[in-house]
């Protein structure tokens, strides 16, 4: 199966978000907060959390399995962190808002953490982070899943793959990691295997336990490869148990007793570099590693060594003069919300 | 060549560890001190991060490189954090303070992060963690190191493997992730090299740049896999860079700009769990995710999925009743010391 991509214009595409969210009741603005954060993360090339994953955001609220009113509340204050409930509400609302109150915690106490219980998929997991950097703090936040690979040596599916975000200010850019702990994301998996094309590297188990490159075998099988293997599973279990432990919210296994993921625990780090008297010598440090990494030899010829996130804000603008290419027929589903 | 692995009593390796660091001139209670944590990290089954490092520790003391008489000191306060020097002294004792201070900042704040440069070499990473842990407070801790790895996509070698250690206090013993980013750390792929056995997946390039399971081959490239490949640089360079901007201290790429590790930088973080007043729901929902991944039906028969470090407590109990397996060569080169 080929796809048909098309490029669609950035406000075009933000209008459409808001148009859809404020005709499921939906406030103009928070409409308005969550559609910019869904349209950025297309608009920055994560096509797999931005508009290819809008139907399915307003499938779970269309089956009341996100609550459109709802809004993350604080629950208890403990110094440099805070218990919110995210009351059931829009991830990325409560994730924004939740970001938005560890930055404000860092502004006090140089570390701020927020810890969000009972919330929900946050859609593009680096937005927080960039928010956090552009408030010229280092952003650092993880929430769990519901199971999605096995635990290394064993059969059954038991672990999330507990996306983990890491996100640096530099004069460069924005230095992002925004990776799943899982070998490939599910998203990227669903890309895959709407295109028909093989995974650059054997990327999990099929049905019948033999490795593949076949996403679409291991989205049935619900195996994938951890990232780094033994050392993914182990990590994703302890972020998933810090996420719980810190919130008084759900794990892994909790989430997993129901088929649909609802009520996910999620931790939001800000640190405030504010208060070093060193910053000119950080940001020196940190230029001359990332132009070390710009300049090594490439292992094949024509490709370049980049630091993570590096092409974010290039690709940023090449989108918003071309317009954001989307799968035409995720584009007319929208259109038809 | 075959090892031959000879069984050492905790008390005659701890003492020996003390009479070697007191024959360079340490302290006696800083001497008891590091060779208790250097002694319980072989006791525990690290063996590549206790007995087998000590030779090489008191070598970098007898050339200088590490000062064994300077210790941690606090350069700055700000909030829940504070920045400290590491003088160049013995890694373990800074680590160790480190670490302890933090927590002090957990009991005042809830988090407590010591952000140390100009330290060295930490020995076993988890130990920090294990401590953490022990006082009911969630660690998180990594460091940067020399250069150990290439860039994904990248032939020099320019990114540390950096690791990093995760620690949460659980009823059924403390839940530990100690990892390096490296797929194989250089401690276990020098046990495999030692041992002339190949390692259980490919862990890196040779020189020619062909994928190899020959840990010598990979020893001599500096050249490992990444756990999760493109992953595993991009989360070791943003650790790397946010050691060195909390802490003011150097990164991988000024580390690497003498051959010889000095002066690294580390973050310990604690998160002390006292004020939450739901520690008793926390337990249960830790213990239900424990006793799910145990309840897994593992890949290979007569095999056992465990959760990370559940078996820590076991190994250290047969290790002190029976003797800690140590490599009979190099247990003879502590003895010489």
């Amino acid at each position: 199966m080929r796809l048909k991509v098309i490029r669609v214009h950035y406000a075009v595409m933000k209008g459409e978000f808001e148009r859809v969210l404020q005709s499921r009741g939906m406030g103009k603005e928070d409409a308005e907060l969550s559609a910019r954060l869904l349209a950025d993360t297309s608009l920055e090339g994560v096509y797999t959390h931005g508009a290819h994953r809008f139907p399915t955001l307003i499938d779970l609220i269309d089956r009341g399995r996100i609550d459109i009113h709802a809004r993350a509340q604080r629950l208890s204050a403990h110094g440099s962190l805070e218990r919110w409930d995210g009351m059931g509400g829009v991830g990325n609302l409560n994730a924004h808002r939740a970001m938005g109150r560890a930055i404000e915690l860092a502004r006090l106490h140089t570390v701020g953490v927020v810890a969000l219980r009972n919330t929900n998929h946050w859609m593009r997991a680096g937005s927080y982070g960039i928010m956090a950097a552009e408030a010229g703090c280092i952003g650092l936040l993880w929430t769990n899943t519901i199971a999605l690979m096995s635990p290394w040596g064993g059969v059954e599916t038991k672990v999330g793959n507990n996306p983990l975000v890491v996100a640096i200010p530099s004069k460069e850019g924005i230095i992002l990691v925004d990776m799943a702990l899982s070998l490939f994301s599910y998203g990227k998996m669903e890309t895959y295997a709407r295109s028909g094309r093989a995974l650059p590297v054997i990327g999990g188990w099929d049905e019948e336990g033999a490795l593949t490159d076949d996403a679409g075998a291991i989205l049935e099988s619900r195996r994938p490869l951890p990232t780094g293997l033994w050392k993914g599973t182990s990590l994703a279990i302890v972020l998933d148990l810090m996420a719980a432990a810190l919130s008084g919210g759900l794990t892994t296994y909790d989430l997993t007793q129901s088929k649909e993921e609802r009520g996910v625990s999620q931790v939001f780090v800000a640190i405030d570099l504010a208060s070093f008297d060193d910053r000119s010598e950080i940001e020196r440090r940190i230029s001359a590693t990332l132009a070390d990494l710009e300049a090594t030899t490439p292992l094949e010829e024509g490709e370049a060594v980049r630091w993570p996130a590096q092409r974010r804000l290039a690709i940023r603008e090449e989108n918003l003069r071309l317009g954001i290419p989307t799968d035409e027929a995720i584009w007319k589903q929208i259109l038809a919300l």
